[in-house]
């Protein structure tokens, strides 16, 4: 098939943006000149080093990373972070405020009992993670070192549509909705990221750390995970995932001509009512998340009948539209719209739904 | 520059095949009628499943690797597991023997010992790492969990020319040798490398392990960390680095057009043949290892004086060699010849140190 016949909706690994693949494969032999590939320029090479400082400004640009804030570029995916965090921002017997609102969250909240005392204070685990707890649902400790929650939950397509209010610094997984909207940075104490939804092939992670949390990390922390080392080094204690932060750079700049996170909240928000609004009307397919937890990334529906749905996923895939299958967890349907899908898969994704309505209507 | 202007004796990240690059230039927007980039594939779907199934049998076949063993396609670098052979292979308390042979090995030590007590059975720190100790040097320790080395030591340029006898199971970092020559697999109790030297770009670590040794991580060990997660789920606990993975398929394609490992442990001696010879021969260069410790993958060498090596480093940019000023702990020189570089990258950078000793022999 042509790339032109296929909407990819995948929740990751993703879609990215055609012009960022264009511009990679014509650099792929040759970057700039140098006779090289970026894949083969030592990390330390003037090139590769400005490559690095470029994206590095380019993000701290798009979401306007204040002085106070560092940018890290590191590896082991979102799934090391759940370790990093409490071995860097806990000391033993300390607690931390978790909200278990999707698996990931779950899954963090796991790993950090390894090291310290994990409070959850809001779960939505009771009505298969449908909803995000209230901002005066949250059950906040006195004592946490931090809170914890994933901004957007990529299986169950709900997302936290305010930022909580506590006392403790805020950690925020934010993978699946870094760059489509604005954040004030600010309020954070930590963000991260795996970049393979919104930023750049799998194998990068992006931090951003208020640098007064790091340095605190216990002595067992492996070499890699001390926050601190990464902030003294730039995150080149180690070879960094090179072309991985390459590609970022290449997305920051076509994020750029979309208006960065600011236009693409706008785009993002045209994008998910299109299909949020069918959803509403149609009287086969629902939503699965409560309204006012709706995720704009990864959007969660279902016919309520198993062997209806997996018809529709045939039929989408016949169509064009990939990856409509919802996570093995979840069930039904999700189309994951990140930033680099356009509004034109978007279209033929409601187009192919009232298609398959009209004939499949109960 | 144009490519063929170019040869990149970088250490790592270093030179690829250039039918490599070419395959994936080719591929880079529609990998093989999908209407999709690997860099945007879901991790589970078929496309990128079949990729991974297929690059895995090809390691397994290049090293010929028993089924005793497991391949595991991790992140986060060699260091990342100078962290994790400790944390799985050793319990609080248990002895492991290191020999600490360059830069590498002296951190793998210094990090193992956060969480055993490790016993340095043979150093070369004392004459600047220019030598492998002779099996009849190993002071080994009865209790070791585990005897570590370092294969080949990149910033130094010597190499282990044999496998040590112990009783311990071997534990390697292969990262600048791995694919150079064959291997006997079932020696090792486990092997790790860095992919960014002989087999793909920066964010890959390949591990070969023996399944008996995994299942035994201490409990703080992380998420990420253990050996036996990573086996029961072939890699895939989170988003593996896919196009890494993809990347070291299509070098296994071309490393088989070149004999396999066994055909290029061929013709790295006859690469590495080439500037040794000129170098035993020269009245300006000198090689800095022992001969019987040289390494065939990273050729150190000096003029003994410092302004004159960077006059070198010098002329030999201006042209067209690439990264061959050493390493800032070792000074001088260094030429990493790696599996992609070609004969002729070798015999320009003979050619090139031979008008340098014409004009400036002392």
């Amino acid at each position: 098939m042509k790339r032109e016949e296929v909407y990819n909706f995948s929740a990751g690994p993703s879609v990215l943006p055609e012009p960022v693949l264009e511009k990679a494969a014509s650099e792929l032999l040759n970057y700039r000149g140098t006779g090289m590939s970026v894949m083969e320029m030592s990390h330390r090479s003037s090139a590769f080093m400005d490559i690095f400082a470029e994206t590095k400004a380019k993000m701290k640009a798009a979401l306007k990373v204040p002085d106070t804030h560092e940018i890290l570029f590191l590896q082991g995916g979102a799934s090391l972070q759940f370790s990093m965090v409490p071995l860097n921002l806990c000391a033993e017997g300390d607690t931390a405020d978790y909200a278990v609102t999707g698996n990931f969250a779950n899954i963090a909240a796991k790993e950090a009992g390894k090291y310290c005392t994990v409070h959850v204070m809001a779960s939505s685990e009771d009505t298969k993670f449908d909803r995000i707890p209230a901002q005066e649902e949250l059950r906040l400790s006195a004592e946490a070192k931090y809170f914890y929650y994933c901004a957007n939950n990529t299986i169950f397509g709900t997302a936290w549509n305010y930022v909580p209010e506590t006392a403790a610094p805020l950690v925020c997984d934010m993978s699946s909705e870094i760059l489509s909207h604005p954040v004030d940075v600010s309020r954070y104490g930590l963000i991260f990221a795996g970049a393979q939804k919104n930023m750049a092939p799998a194998g990068l992670t992006v931090v951003i750390i208020d640098r007064a949390l790091a340095g605190h990390e216990r002595a067992v922390t492996p070499l890699m995970m001390s926050y601190q080392r990464m902030i003294d080094k730039d995150s080149m204690y180690n070879t960094p995932p090179c072309y991985n932060i390459y590609m970022l750079g290449l997305v920051l700049d076509w994020l750029e001509t979309q208006g960065g996170p600011e236009g693409m909240e706008r785009i993002k928000h045209e994008k998910a009512k299109l299909v949020y609004d069918y959803l509403d009307e149609s009287r086969l397919f629902r939503g699965c998340a409560w309204p006012d937890s709706r995720s704009d990334m990864n959007i969660t529906f279902r016919t309520g009948d198993e062997a209806l749905d997996a018809e529709f996923v045939k039929f989408s895939l016949a169509n064009g539209l990939q990856n409509l299958k919802g996570h093995r967890v979840a069930g039904g349907m999700r189309a994951s719209v990140y930033n680099a899908m356009p509004m034109a898969g978007v279209e033929k994704l409601v187009a192919i739904m009232k298609e398959f309505e009209v004939t499949h209507r109960v």
